[in-house]
């Protein structure tokens, strides 16, 4: 795939399975090169990002303004189970500007956006982001500076809010977000459990420094908590809800609070008519709160700068999957889905800029 | 009952009911005259506060710390069910101090502070309030500047934060927490729907300005908050629990708090082990917080500060419905949890000093 000789490959959903998806349900097209009007930038991606929530059916667009601010139209980015008919799936993105029609852009810059899932394509310049360049590795603006980072960064510094000495746990402790909460949380000076499954429960103790995590198919979530947090969980950042939720809730010490991040494991499932019960909020003064990170936009900056520095420090590590070409996004997907990641799992498009 | 020839009763709890109290679980006795030690306060009651949280079988002291800061230890006050064998009931009260020997109290100043339910008694000094005199009526210190009005304060400061032009539901609405909550709601510039029942639902609309009041006797709660709140709720201030909360968490809007102030419809219930679910939370990004008010004393002089200013402006209002004495004490309680009640519920112990 030289750049001079583009193939300009798309991946559209055409299932709507009820469960995990299947590479049925998706199709994979060469389009034509797209050519920018007025306004309008014309792009190589270079990297995809492939997160839980695409498999989301609710009818919002987690991705619509870019983390560096740029404002795409709600409704104009969906996410996969609610994309219109005939429409591409999409996902955030970084690639270089081919083209540009668009004061802001020229050709070689980088841009991070909410983008289709297509090699090329063209975005108003409004819907993109210039990136820096040269502030961290390219693929590290779709993870740890990107939106899973931010969104763990929010949830942290909004609700959760873990104090020294506190007992910090987080679900999903090996995907995207959970590594860089668990990780702020041992910034923070707290003790960190995590829960998740796999390679990961080694990988997040011995690579990224948690205290202790537990493996959710080899114990029960109950009985595992009550070994390591004998005293009770101060923050449990919630990235799956259901069973685990509900054990991490019951086990919240006086003025615990429950981020509620995401509910992958619930995704799949009928959305449940009940959730823990309000007395213990009432009598242990506990703080429940759910939040949207497109909301909390104005706090990119602050984030990038403190991630950036934990980087430059060595507090903060992270790892990625990487997936070769858009042709296997679906495949991609499905893993991630299916928990067999190992990291933030990106799709590598293209060489980066001066890649051979 | 002159105080020159005082009689000393008190109430004891002598059953263990299991719904509404009745007068058999009380006995009312004569106790000798109490003498002070090193350190103490002997005190003649005035005002004695009823409150809904007194039927609480929870094991913790909600009455623990004086709003002015005196910190009784937690325990040697208990809530009513949870009353050591042989010990008197406890309940917020305003007296005189007869005689001191803590240096802080002379005879004649008046006191405030977490007592058992005994005409005469003694308490350290440690464990009483000094109630600064002339800047209100006295038996305004038990309501809307007492624990009710403080709990409402705190609840909506620290959690409601109502926005003008924000919907605002408020239950037990003409009861004294709900009473204040209600038109802080309506000083912030909220629409403010309460729900109450009896003559109260009346009672709030046209003296305290609530912009409309649901009879949860009257019509279902889910259909009158459809109604009065077509767009939804922006905070639910809960003083009852269950389905009232239910119908309202339903309702909530994007950004939605709610406000886990007490759960007095279901204290006589055995605990419920669900809630509200919440997949609405992260969606809606809501906020769901519990609190008990002797972990925000550190906000009490800004209360009392604010409330003292709305009552000079006319824009706070509020009433009690006065019981004759001790031994009537009983009685009051159990109209009281009946939701009999007209406004803040006080046992006059005796005259005011001046009084005749």
């Amino acid at each position: 795939m030289a750049s001079n000789h583009p193939e300009n490959l798309a991946v559209r959903v055409i299932g709507a399975p009820e469960g995990l998806p299947e590479l049925k349900d998706f199709e994979v097209t060469v389009e034509p090169m797209p050519v920018p009007g007025e306004g309008e930038v014309l792009f190589r991606g270079i990297y995809m990002s492939l997160d839980p929530a695409m498999r989301r059916k609710m009818p919002y667009p987690v991705l619509a303004p870019g983390p560096l601010g740029a404002t795409a139209k709600i409704g104009d980015l969906m996410i996969a189970g609610q994309v219109p008919p005939g429409r591409g799936y999409s996902g955030g993105m970084v690639g270089e500007v081919v083209e540009s029609r668009h004061p802001d852009f020229k050709p070689g810059d980088l841009i991070h956006g909410g983008c289709y899932w297509q090699t090329y394509q063209v975005l108003h310049g409004r819907h993109l982001d210039k990136l820096p360049k040269g502030e961290a590795p390219l693929i590290a603006e779709l993870g740890v500076l990107g939106q899973p980072g931010f969104v763990a960064y929010a949830g942290m510094e909004l609700i959760g809010q873990v104090k020294p000495g506190e007992t910090l746990v987080v679900s999903a402790a090996g995907g995207a977000i959970g590594m860089l909460a668990g990780q702020m949380g041992k910034i923070a000076g707290a003790k960190v459990v995590g829960v998740a499954s796999g390679e990961k429960v080694d990988y997040v103790v011995r690579e990224l420094g948690f205290d202790a995590c537990i493996d959710r198919h080899k114990e029960p979530i109950g009985e595992a908590l009550d070994r390591l947090c004998p005293e009770g969980i101060d923050v449990y950042f919630d990235n799956v809800g259901g069973e685990v939720q509900r054990a991490a809730f019951d086990r919240l010490r006086d003025f615990g609070r429950l981020v509620v991040c995401g509910m992958a494991g619930e995704y799949n499932a009928a959305e449940s008519d009940h959730g823990p019960p309000l007395r213990p909020v009432l009598r242990k003064q506990l703080k429940i709160q759910g939040y949207v990170i497109y909301s909390y936009y104005d706090m990119y900056p602050e984030f990038r700068r403190r991630v950036l520095g934990w980087l430059k420090e060595g507090k903060v590590k992270y790892r990625e999957q990487i997936v070769d070409g858009m042709a296997n996004a679906p495949q991609g997907l499905i893993d991630l889905l299916s928990g067999a990641n190992k990291g933030k799992m990106i799709v590598k498009l293209g060489p980066e800029p001066g890649e051979a």
